[in-house]
């Protein structure tokens, strides 16, 4: 048996999410599916981790083992052939030995997109979450401060996960205010907020618990100091609201074998 | 009765087109039933032109009649409250006095996006035609060279158009090459070439037809000056295959009160 590993990138908008689901449009799913068709046998395809209906990926990790002796781009073409061209598989190759998709994984990177602007764009409705009020820009940046480090993330983590510990790391948040978004070589005017987190791992619905969060002190309606309460309490109810699926994309997986960045 | 002008931006991926058709989603059928609710009246928008099925616009610009005494903005508001969010309105105006939005327009810019990449993000996939094949840029550079100038372009017009006359003039066609793309303040690395045309006015599937000669002069099929004893000849069969719709946009709407750029 072979390993190999694929880079992925999908619009999450149709999906249910990335995990395998009896009747249910997953990306794990649809990329097995095309495996099989491929090698002809049932193939497990392992993922860095999962994520939820309705998130993007620019760049998912996953792999899987076969006997197939194709050269590694030849499952790029061929999966691109099957697959749909909401899911891409941007190359493939053969991981170091001891490889895991999940178990290495040294650190993640997501970030959330806000659109604030007065009308949305409609090229940007499927990735972003629309506010049509204004936000207080320098509380979310205050708040951000208490988010990072290692800490128990309890409060943070969405029910009906099953974790051993909720004790995470995040490494940084970052504040991206613009005031214009490139798209398609064309610029298109209002006023975007990118929040970017990286971290070791995170918990299910974390980083749209912490935007709601974020939003709820934008908005005015939370301190930022209450992030701190928040996370002590380690209850999900003193949290803000799930913020939606679709302005949240998996940006970057990242393995100890990668440098630098 | 007062005369409104509405900007307009649209995703035209779920439309049959602009023009109203019954039985079919279309962009204007969808305002104009938005605006019913809102004024109470049928109430008819006139476009600055249609678009096909699966074309998209940035800026589009219409207007229509009414008793309504809104302010322009509230009809901003409760349009972009009824509409579906592929489509909005950007802004709206009351035009100067004499104003059509078909027989006042100057010039129109469109734009079509070409991906060269090996493989399509799935984040484009809506919005430009993707060529598994290398195109020969120079040539094409070459071959717009012919397309300016006051020609008559029957040879470009989609079949089934009843016009008065096919001439019409092509002010600049120009190229943009670029390795990589900037899309929600990411980079997607790839290769895209926008071909941008500016005129007077445009027949049906005009640009979708000089697009898929252009194409087909870049993968060396046909010379860059048979473009010459195509426009010569105004015979469609000559001329290469309409490019997909997903690939053009409407740019811009220029009209004499408009100012520069």
């Amino acid at each position: 048996m072979r390993h190999l590993r694929i880079h992925i990138a999908y619009d999450g908008t149709g999906f249910s999410g990335w995990q395998i689901q009896p009747g249910e449009k997953t990306i794990q799913g649809t990329i097995e599916e095309a495996l099989r068709k491929i090698t002809g046998k049932q193939t497990r395809l392992t993922g860095s981790g999962r994520t939820d209906a309705g998130v993007h990926a620019l760049h998912q990790v996953a792999s899987f083992s076969t006997t197939s002796t194709h050269p590694p781009e030849v499952f790029v073409r061929a999966l691109n052939a099957l697959l749909p061209p909401e899911i891409r598989v941007l190359c493939a190759d053969e991981p170091p030995p001891g490889f895991h998709p999940r178990y290495s994984v040294k650190a993640k990177r997501y970030f959330y997109l806000l659109d604030l602007s007065a009308v949305q764009s409609p090229f940007i409705s499927r990735y972003a979450w629309h506010l049509h009020r204004g936000l207080d820009i320098q509380s979310i940046h205050t708040a951000t401060s208490y988010l990072t480090g290692r800490q128990d993330f309890a409060a943070f983590s969405g029910a009906g996960s099953s974790v051993a510990t909720t004790i995470r790391e995040i490494t940084a948040v970052d504040l991206v205010e613009k005031r214009q978004m490139d798209i398609f070589f064309s610029t298109i005017e209002g006023r975007f907020l990118k929040i970017v987190f990286e971290g070791t791992g995170f918990l299910r619905h974390m980083v749209r618990n912490m935007v709601g969060t974020l939003v709820e002190i934008g908005l005015g309606r939370m301190e930022p100091a209450q992030i701190k309460t928040i996370i002590n309490s380690r209850d999900r109810r003193l949290a803000g609201p799930t913020a939606p699926a679709r302005g949240l994309f998996l940006e970057r997986v990242i393995y100890d074998e990668d440098e630098g960045d």
